[in-house]
């Protein structure tokens, strides 16, 4: 029973309906939050290790790791998570508790320093990023905050729109393009080995292109299914432009989310440049917590463990969610929503024009939702229809009372619209 | 017997005597570093409970300390340094190991997007900052590195020259200070009440002037003596200038070099402003290693301990330095140093236009000295006279070498100068 086949008579009993659903859903009392992507306290607690566990201060590449110094960060942590991200440990860094700090770093640099195979800092010009969407508003947040122009383009099930990437190039002001390549956030999308290449070998107007692959989610599976991120420093390199790529990881959702370790690779000349302005405002990062890091995790392996731990914990949420959304909405065709098979979120898409809306009536009932439209660059969602669903962090029981509402206050505005129409 | 006195003869005799002394040094072979003012391991030792104490996680002001959040810091330990540092709790903010990067991040921060009070970015215009001298190679560097303009003022015992200063600060450009308030590296000056007053009522000719107040050393006492800093904050305040100063302290010299956690205290606006830009940087903090320093810690009392077992480390460190200096160089008056009562640093003064040759002559002995140059601007220093002598990294049999190297180092500069005339 879809909503465009009812009568009027019809129509008005659904809405009728709804809205009683509606105030039955106010009357609940509700005060619950699906707004950040925030591992649980069940999480948390796979890593009570790094709380717990004494460490013992050793010399490590000649630093006492209590000590100033030892810029590039702990070998021994290194040396894990190059095997996992695919890069040579010398072209790796660890720093301290924020991949979005080495991130916000690096551009900040760029602006005020230029970049390896640039010709003058960027903020002597106009700089603009190409913004596939929906992305994550942190990104979209670090542009805005610093002057970048961005450029929406569409992002699909294997990666940004190509051929609107290519077209945005041929624009010299276009220095960067922002991806998640693994279980993107928030639609799950992984990048193609296909379009990695297409972006490794893109012909670029600018000499200082760069891609900014955040991969938050490298190893961050939902299910049995693992997929492998495309080896964008090789790609690149093959391509002939080795300095294009900066990976960004993090522990933030493997230990503790905000005493986590974070991670940049890049081509020799990207790391000896980063260290370069990093050395100016720090005298290294904080090696003892790297190497606890070290001595919990033990081994790539033990990482792949504890993610398997992980995805026990989140696994019913996301199924929660997807059997919640498919139960209410499906039979109305009124939305659409992702099966993500990794990473942290479910994008939904509600009618166009109604997702503002349905934040709104979730939040009068005491359902914080992210603010419609966070996911795309300046809040602003062209066609008013995505939702991004965190489900990570409450219990499962919230959970469900928060999807069960969400859902209807979706069919609430669906039918706000259709009978207004 | 200074060298002015000696005849033709006895200065060729002493320059002889110091050759040999010199060959001698060579011939031993040594290989010691007295560079940079790092704790040494006996003195991590003594926060060896940072590394073995388990922790407990808890939710501190409605966060999870593990989690994402709290951009403030842990106000348990906010509130143990807020009482050592004298300012109020909720002008004090917590970040993660390096309080050169709340510095830097200040100053990029004010360069990208201007600070209250302003009217503009920095970038926008020529700024230059006041540059005490000698004093922190580090803050030069920051200053060096973003193009902002040194311009140098004699460091005095009780503090920056105010009649300089106050010639400066008519132009509008010169938008800050540094100043190392106690136990000023490298000299171990206290900047007293009086300056700290004028400092504080200053009439600049930039609205945004700023005073950065780096009181690295606020707590570290090498004698029974404290000198308590000026309430910087509270002065400015009176004088109707609340947000002139910003303030970074740290726990690299209280627990570990490398994993402290860094404080910055300012006005209320001033610390909305930092916050509104550390905001698209991070997510938070590192909390946890924030909350094992509370715990270890455990109050103002607890870190006051803390320092006097420290002293008990440095200050024969320090008397061992001053001692080889009285002995070897004073009856020859060619140099004059500062007898710091805190602090990590013994600053020389040489013959005039030696600084460099001791520096030279040392290093080829095996003994690693800071640059001549380093305290001040640019690494020039204008009499090539002065040298920072870093007595803290290497055990007390070594420092005793290094030193007496160094006392050889400096009578056969002397000596070769005056030789030379």
């Amino acid at each position: 029973m879809t909503l465009d086949s009812l009568s009027r008579d019809q129509l008005d009993a659904f809405l009728a309906e709804q809205q009683q659903a509606y105030a039955d859903l106010q009357q609940a009392g509700l005060k619950l939050d699906i707004t950040r992507g925030k591992p649980s306290s069940d999480q948390l607690d796979l890593s009570e290790g790094l709380l717990t566990t004494p460490v013992e201060a050793h010399v490590s590449g000649g630093v006492d790791v209590r000590n100033y110094g030892g810029g590039t960060g702990l070998t021994e942590l290194r040396e894990i998570f190059a095997e996992l991200l695919g890069v040579p440990v010398g072209q790796l860094l660890a720093g301290n508790n924020a991949s979005l700090s080495m991130m916000h770093d690096s551009i900040v640099f760029a602006m005020l320093h230029g970049v390896p195979g640039g010709s003058a800092p960027w903020k002597d010009g106009p700089v603009k990023f190409l913004a596939p969407a929906p992305g994550y508003d942190r990104h979209f947040a670090i542009c805005e905050h610093l002057g970048i122009e961005m450029i929406p383009v569409e992002m699909r099930e294997d990666g940004p729109d190509m051929e609107a990437v290519r077209a945005h190039v041929a624009d010299p002001a276009v220095k960067g393009i922002w991806i998640v390549p693994t279980y993107s956030n928030p639609t799950g999308a992984v990048v193609s080995e296909q379009v990695a290449a297409e972006l490794a070998s893109l012909e670029t107007a600018a000499d200082d292109f760069r891609i900014y692959w955040d991969n938050a989610y490298a190893v961050h599976d939902l299910t049995e299914e693992h997929a492998k991120s495309a080896d964008i420093l090789g790609l690149c390199s093959a391509a002939g432009h080795p300095d294009r790529p900066l990976m960004f990881a993090s522990t933030s959702k493997i230990t503790l989310a905000g005493s986590g370790v974070s991670f940049l690779a890049g081509s020799p000349d990207n790391i000896a440049w980063y260290l370069s302005h990093t050395a100016i405002r720090t005298i290294g990062p904080d090696k003892v917590n790297q190497l606890r890091h070290a001595q919990f995790l033990g081994s790539p392996q033990g990482v792949l463990d504890l993610m398997a731990r992980h995805r026990e914990i989140l696994a019913p949420k996301f199924d929660t969610v997807l059997r919640i959304l498919s139960e209410r909405l499906g039979p109305h065709e009124v939305a659409t929503w992702t099966t993500p098979k990794g990473g942290y979120f479910v994008s939904l898409d509600v009618v166009d024009g109604t997702a503002s809306r349905v934040v709104q009536l979730a939040k009068e009932a005491g359902i914080s939702l992210t603010p419609a439209g966070a996911s795309f660059p300046y809040g602003k969602d062209p066609r008013d229809r995505n939702i991004r669903i965190a489900p990570s962090f409450p219990p499962l029981q919230e959970l469900t009372l928060a999807m069960e509402g969400l859902a209807t206050c979706v069919l609430l505005a669906a039918a706000e619209k259709a009978a207004s129409a």
